[in-house]
């Protein structure tokens, strides 16, 4: 009689699940309003987490549970977080971004050793877990943490699955009535209001050299001053759109050039709170 | 006896509704995987739409019926079909786009007439009632037609309410583990031989110089041409991502270096009818 040779064991898939927008924010939207059925059902199935931080992961785990039962109890989760300094710095910290450094002499340091080893992290789905990757708020790897693991993921040739969720860049972007057929995310412009006038000024000529819509985003406490610097530094014609609480009842998404802006007073329509979007162009 | 003052009638909001991204291809996704019940209440709910196509518009609307009951019988939905010059050349046809004309010297026609009058579209939502804009897949207004209507109704002082739903562009990017720090989406590559390996070459260059990863989508039945176009003329070490029919049953995607691509030999991985997203970056 002889022993079968056991067959490789499958590898676990890689699901990326988002999360809703209003993590800190005054007014929470309904779950079922901004996550498919399919998305709280698969993210219910899963023991295996890779987090960017275990205590709202396990309260977004908690609202989830309102509609789907977890597979098993949440306190046996198994829950690893992404490091600090991937928080900090994000996935790509060994490129320098256009948006943060100025585009032209921007050089990715290709050579930068990685600050640690996703690959690690990744260990269950190579024992034939299926595993979670999810961020704080939104989409993972998507002006979030969490490229590094999926680039690890393919690397290890795991299956890697996007769930569908609220994405607020692209949900803005579609509410602005700006260019959905050509535009970029630029991230954080620089603090330094100088260095951001610079930065809005230079985006803003390529935006109407190319049609190209400008998408940035800024930290809520500094909404106002973003908000400002667009209205003191962008031309009356360029079209400013901003968006606040994306997803949220509150929601409020307002389009016009920056003349009539500036003719309607210099409130900022952003509160200093809650998330926001800025997006402007031709 | 005096007739009081009618109080100003409040106008409608125009919600912009996510159609699933199954359109055409083999197999459908339950339509409750990929949409939120907010969303399916919410379109049940509107009796006036704008819409890229009819008859897809009326499919997509009968699918919903299976889960949330429509507000009225399909036949008495008030509808109306985008201008066809929208579908053909896109909203922002007076802007030349770097993805079609090269960056360098495209400077958008500002002043071109607007082809049609999305305003009066939206004479229901000044009449007080709500209003849904739909594509035939995906979001309207990302790399799809719609954002003139949802600048018409900013001009108008319409509340503008995008709705989540699949989003492919962004499922693909945080799938692929490329930036989604910085991020550009190009559109469509030039069809011309010469003129494709020329835009890859540029837009690879500047995704090497500033870390910005570059998304790219494709008819599907020209899929292969671009894959094998990029297989020909990116640098080895710059990192290809592909994704086949993000969000459905079937989605495909893998990332990895032109180098390991080239390795694994050249036959396409998507066939020709599933719309496909080209990431490539650094």
């Amino acid at each position: 009689m002889t022993t079968p040779t056991p067959s490789p064991r499958p590898r676990g898939t890689l699901y990326l699940v988002p999360a809703p927008l209003d993590f800190g924010c005054s007014e929470q939207a309904p779950l079922t309003d901004v996550l498919p059925a399919g998305t709280l059902q698969q993210a219910a199935q899963l023991q295996h987490w890779i987090v960017e931080n275990a205590k709202t992961a396990r309260a977004y785990l908690k609202r989830i549970e309102e509609h789907v039962p977890l597979c098993q109890p949440l306190q046996a989760m198994q829950m690893v977080e992404l490091p600090r300094e991937v928080h900090k710095v994000g996935d790509h910290a060994g490129q320098k971004t256009s948006a943060t450094k100025g585009a032209k002499n921007a050089t990715p340091k290709r050579t930068d050793p990685p600050a640690f080893d996703p690959r690690s992290l990744l260990r269950p789905a190579l024992d034939g877990h299926d595993m979670g990757l999810v961020s704080e708020a939104g989409m993972p790897g998507v002006a979030d943490p969490g490229s590094s693991i999926v680039r690890a993921a393919h690397q290890l040739g795991l299956r890697v699955v996007p769930l569908t969720g609220p994405i607020s860049l692209l949900l803005a972007l579609a509410a602005s009535g700006l260019n959905g057929q050509s535009f970029a995310f630029i991230g954080y412009l620089p603090q330094d209001d100088s260095a951001r006038a610079n930065a809005l000024r230079m985006y803003e000529a390529h935006a109407r050299k190319t049609g190209q819509a400008q998408i940035a985003i800024e930290t809520p406490y500094r909404n106002a001053k973003l908000w400002q610097a667009c209205l003191q530094h962008l031309q009356a014609d360029t079209w400013l759109s901003v968006h606040s609480g994306i997803s949220l009842p509150t929601a409020r998404s307002q389009s016009m050039s920056v003349k009539s802006w500036r003719k309607q007073g210099e409130e900022c329509p952003m509160d200093g709170k809650t998330p926001a979007v800025f997006i402007f162009g031709c």
